[in-house]
């Protein structure tokens, strides 16, 4: 199977394009999106650029009643000289597969999986944002389709590649969040799907985030499941902490997801000579130096805003303000550097940066 | 809003039933199914009887993305008489409304749900089956279908009830099952969403699943995601055991499903003088009675089965043999007396049995 082999039906009519600076985030789709279909017989197949519209699926398809499914997100940024970047999208097919793999899901070829992204947004290349800040949202996703009722692996899959322009994570500047520390509510457990990128994952969390959110919190960040001791993640973003000089986050042990993100900080901190120390953190530990002063910065990481500076944590009925609300020093740093790197203003020296031809 | 309110379309073309001896669980679907419509305006609308067809959704429906969705599971039963008859179905309705508001769904009200189904059980009531140890399969399911990748809850939803006739689960009569104790995966944790009926919970077991299949085990018997100690409850069944004349379910404690038949049993055994302790019950205490020959019996209880009698645990490489793989005399009473009350060969005095006038 090659590249060429990927057929393409045009859409008839386009869609006005949106302002760039109102978008707002995940609603409006572009004019084509790429299917692939998964079969015991012929495997994963007919790769093919069709324009975006509604799917038809049985009602007894799997992914509506066990959850068999994975996704990924990243993005398409503009340069300056109007090329169209991609920010280490292997990492993503790679996470895509390693999902598949935790829900049972015949993995895809990576690099085809990448050839298959490049052409769609060859197609609609004229949808990828200029103005600064804004970015193509990119979402691959898998979903089981066989019509079973049995509890197991679905034995058809559709793999599909949706595409959304969306504007500047911050409109006015980058601005500290406060986050609430959840108690209650349980994200993942050792052993459970918390390092996989699956729909489950997140509605798990919709309880929690409307509590975190009528008391003024912008998200939750997520303790361990055993013992809601360990700190773990931020809704769509891994967290780390700068305490007394040492940069913290916690290590990858199965329940958090590994966030390419997360990964491209710790290289380029290193690269600094600033090592990050990977390892369980409890809030307790947190909160301890809170009460001595030597908590510098907390600040989340994710695809959406890169990096998210955290003013803020409540836990137990104790606000812990961190750094005065204000953005710290490598916190403003390390988002000037990727977001720079991303979009091709700034040198790439990791070869990060996937550039289309 | 009324019964009558609901619209029927009638399916032009009808399919051919199957042979009732030879149906596979959960692949062949009725003429018809329910539909109904949610959105943040009109609350839910619409509610509809219209032919089994594939559904239309948008690429980016949350239901793809965050899984944010519940079901049901019931039976519809066909009595010696031509009646057919339903088992505690209003049980069924409440415990999707607790499962909706788990995951941040709008409830649905309960007795509007049961004259529904009521009403597409008549429009399809040739479809239930009446050979011995067949029935209907009923699935009611909402899913989330907002266009929307932002995450949080869906502001439009749709409420949909299909049918499918399934044959007995014991072709051969009741066979004792072998279960592996999983040890490293986990299915749900405190905290997590382990209560409610919602699809990620299910293919998270996939993998612990197909490992337990391939060492010869029907499935696999979960614990706690804490401290793996606990015993919870198995693939889709709670799980019960006679030690020592006391018969033991472990209490619930927010991480399994309040089984509607576990509920049935415990007020069955109730009646009969046996009551049955709700409380934790760990993986050694079972093991220990095993060594000491005080295990009498283990059986695991859903809709599917009703009664699964278990004759075999694995466990860290133990294999604990029960009752010598036969079925012990308190599943098989329990067995034929909710089986009778639920095909009306038996009397119904707890009220359980609603049937179809
Ligand atoms: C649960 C979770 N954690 C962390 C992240 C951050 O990962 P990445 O940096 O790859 O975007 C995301 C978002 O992708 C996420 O969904
Ligand atoms: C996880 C789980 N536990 C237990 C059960 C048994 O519940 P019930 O007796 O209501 O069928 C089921 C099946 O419905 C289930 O899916």
């Amino acid at each position: 199977m090659t590249t060429d082999q990927i057929s393409i039906t045009t859409a008839t009519h386009k869609k006005e394009k949106p302002s760039q600076d109102q978008v707002p985030f995940g609603t409006i789709f572009t004019d084509h999106m790429f299917m692939m279909n998964y079969d015991t017989n012929e495997g994963w197949h007919d790769p093919r650029i069709v324009p975006y519209a509604p799917i038809s699926l049985d009602p007894a398809a799997m992914i509506f009643h066990y959850g068999q499914t994975v996704f990924e997100g990243l993005k398409a940024y503009r340069a300056e000289d109007g090329r169209i970047l991609l920010f280490r999208p292997e990492k993503n097919f790679q996470r895509l597969n390693l999902s598949s793999d935790r829900l049972s899901i015949p993995p895809i070829d990576e690099e085809r999986m990448l050839e298959y992204l490049i052409k769609l947004l060859e197609v609609e290349k004229d949808w990828v944002p200029s103005t600064l800040k804004t970015s193509l949202y990119i979402r691959p996703f898998i979903i089981s389709t066989e019509p079973n009722l049995a509890v197991g692996p679905s034995r058809t899959y559709t793999f599909m590649i949706i595409l959304s322009p969306v504007g500047s994570y911050f409109p006015g500047g980058i601005r500290p969040v406060t986050i609430h520390v959840e108690e209650q509510f349980t994200r993942a457990a050792k052993g459970g799907t918390g390092m996989a990128k699956t729909a489950g994952n997140y509605s798990s969390g919709y309880q929690a985030q409307a509590i975190a959110k009528k008391e003024g919190n912008a998200d939750v960040l997520w303790l361990d499941g055993a013992e809601k001791k360990y700190i773990e993640e931020v809704g769509s973003m891994n967290i780390f902490f700068k305490i007394n000089g040492e940069i913290i986050t916690p290590a990858l042990t199965g329940s958090i997801l590994k966030g390419i993100t997360r990964m491209s900080i710790i290289e380029l901190l290193q690269s600094w000579g600033m090592p990050v120390t990977e390892r369980k953190i409890s809030i307790e530990e947190v909160y301890q130096a809170f009460t001595e002063g030597t908590i510098e910065e907390v600040f989340g990481t994710g695809t959406a805003a890169i990096i998210s500076p955290i003013g803020e944590l409540n836990w137990q009925g104790q606000k812990m303000i961190i750094n005065n609300h204000e953005i710290g020093e490598v916190s403003q740093k390390l988002y000037d550097t990727i977001t720079g790197i991303q979009r091709g203003q700034l040198e790439d020296p990791f070869g990060w940066v996937v550039a289309l031809s």
